[in-house]
């Protein structure tokens, strides 16, 4: 085991019609809100109407700022910075899936600058401070909501980029599942892939970490038991808790302790996809991951075998990439991109835009010159 | 699922010579340290020295509270709290195993105000602010160093009673596996038996946690599988790492995501016989849960069998209760009273002593016509 720190202060507060108790939440920060939402689902669901009875009831002075797209753009996190230091806020609240509580998490720190967000991005700049954050989540995908992680796209330099701070943490998140309810089928399941992937990102990390690997299987047991019955039955509330549950614990650093690193390299090519394509996250996971497991299969097979016996029972690497594809597929995710219509006249586009972003991944490295090969597994 | 609130606010550093970052993070709170640890042996393993130096390297105003006991009285608690209260303390440094842990939870919080820490304990106080609390861990056992609980024992009114408050939390916590390494072999099996019975504390709990009770299958598995190797090879730096952070996730709250209880019936009964006959705490686990199996063998078959068949592989009740009474027995712990030389005439003191702490458990129900039963079963 390598040394960790576990550092997780956000309180979550997870059931149902929690909301009730976000009014108190806020009061804890003060009067004059930021509220950060998407492009209005939350108005057709009555969550903005929920959201907002509990402001009123406590008499916050509300400045909204909505729009932020599934994969979201620096100019909106800059923009919505802007608004909240000209309004003076006291806390933010955002209410949406990962995509906005990754822009709020930059706005939280952006507020108190005068830069862009991107200079964090960049490396360019430091947060000092942020602005209290609360989340209420209506997608379960990211985990963005109980860790220290903001990924956010730059158009002009043509990045998507993650970064992580200690300032970034959420100080409460409200998860109801009844929430998630009216998600629909496609983005349910790219959840269940994302979910799946961070897990995959820690397991294939740099470090033995016995308990952690448990705690992989554990998560990705527990999303592989429940996504298929889930699509079937969208509104059935134990299995969009279970799913929202594991969603969190998937990505809220507990997977890590005791490892030197992750190992992000998928993440990457899918936020290159999604760049690109504009293709959702969790689509663009399950697609890359099969192809890396096949690119990687001669060089871990253990590794990959061990996962498939705990997580699916079978044995052997061939086994366990057989046994992924096939949960992917059967929980209608695309494994190649030519499902979702974008052909093999791609191939150089994004293998040029893979190397301007870097693609790497941190312990089993994707060199450069190997990108055709592994490009080549998923179109 | 049940709703709940996930809430951990407290730092955990953990791995080799971690608390070389101890001065920097004592001096966050300020220099005035009240410094608590138990019988002594940290001044002959070289940890008090070590700390000493952190706090030194700070310029830190040292005043030192010794002697708590493995077995913690709340005359130490209050003793402790009004040496810190005469001294003004800024923040309290508590080096040792859970029973320091502990103690110094209580005194965090009993330092604020003028009457006894047992008032909290008796409900007839509640903490309103606590002076930060740093944990220098010397033991893998209790997961104090990671959760809002704490345990004191009042001899007056021959009570040994837990009890939880946000405000217990340590603000940070050190864990380095080879501060372990003297903790000499009996010590370290009643932790690994300890670290297993919160596990079940949790599993036996009220309400459907499906994501939890893999969770507790994970830590159960990674005890039981480097449990003996540890006793056979006390100074193997990656065992003591697996066993300590196995501890601290077993009580950190995780497990118990999702249920509206544990069940600290056994627990409880453990506490009466460390009461009554200086028993260590872990030593009192091993020794009842075998016993507390058998009494609900019959009335909940298909949970104790889950748990056998995910931890131990193997099936049916029976088996489940075999296995863990042969792990217990292989980590050379107790699993009958007169092991300890307690003979069978202990009986109706056991029981008038269990009725005096208003034993039940908080799930599955022991009421007190059934004590008899019981007892009998780990005589």
């Amino acid at each position: 085991m390598e040394n960790f720190i576990a550092y997780n202060p956000t309180k979550l507060h997870f059931g149902k019609n929690v909301v009730r108790r976000l009014g108190k939440a806020v009061s804890e920060y003060g009067d004059k809100v930021l509220l950060i939402y998407g492009q209005g689902s939350i108005k057709r669901n009555g969550i903005y109407d929920t959201v907002m009875q509990q402001l009123v009831g406590i008499g916050a002075e509300v400045t909204e700022f909505s729009g932020i797209r599934p994969n979201p753009v620096i100019e909106d996190v800059d923009a919505a910075a802007r608004l909240g230091r000209d309004k003076g806020v006291d806390v933010i609240v955002a209410v949406g899936g990962g995509s906005v509580c990754d822009s709020a998490k930059v706005i939280s720190v952006t507020i108190p600058v005068t830069h862009s967000g991107w200079d964090f991005y960049a490396g360019t700049a430091k947060p000092r401070k942020a602005v209290p954050l609360i989340t209420v989540l209506t997608l379960a995908a990211t985990g963005s909501e109980m860790n220290s992680f903001a990924v956010v796209q730059n158009n002009r330099t043509r990045q998507k980029l993650g970064w992580g701070h200690e300032l970034l943490h959420p100080r409460q998140s409200f998860l109801d599942p009844q929430y998630t309810f009216t998600v629909p089928r496609d983005y349910t399941a790219y959840g269940i892939a994302d979910l799946i992937a961070h897990c995959l990102e820690a397991f294939f990390g740099e470090g033995d970490a016995p308990l952690s690997d448990k705690f992989v299987y554990a998560i990705i047991h527990e999303a592989v038991e429940n996504g298929k019955p889930l699509l079937e039955n969208p509104r059935d509330y134990e299995l969009r808790a279970r799913i929202m549950y594991a969603a969190t614990e998937a990505l809220n650093t507990m997977t890590f302790n005791g490892r030197r690193s992750g190992d992000w390299g998928v993440h990457d090519i899918g936020h290159v996809l999604s760049l690109l394509y504009d293709i959702p996250h969790g689509a663009s996971l399950s697609l890359v991951y099969p192809a890396w497991f096949k690119f990687y299969k001669n060089k871990i097979p253990a590794r990959i075998a061990e996962l498939g016996r705990h997580v699916f029972g079978v044995d052997g690497p061939e086994q366990t990439i057989d046994a992924f594809e096939s949960f992917f597929k059967s929980i209608e995710c695309p494994v190649r991109l030519s499902e979702l219509g974008i052909g093999k006249d791609k191939k150089e586009e994004i293998i040029e835009v893979m190397a301007l972003n870097e693609v790497s991944g941190e312990h089993h490295r994707i060199p450069p010159e190997a990108y055709p090969e592994l490009v080549e597994l998923f179109l």
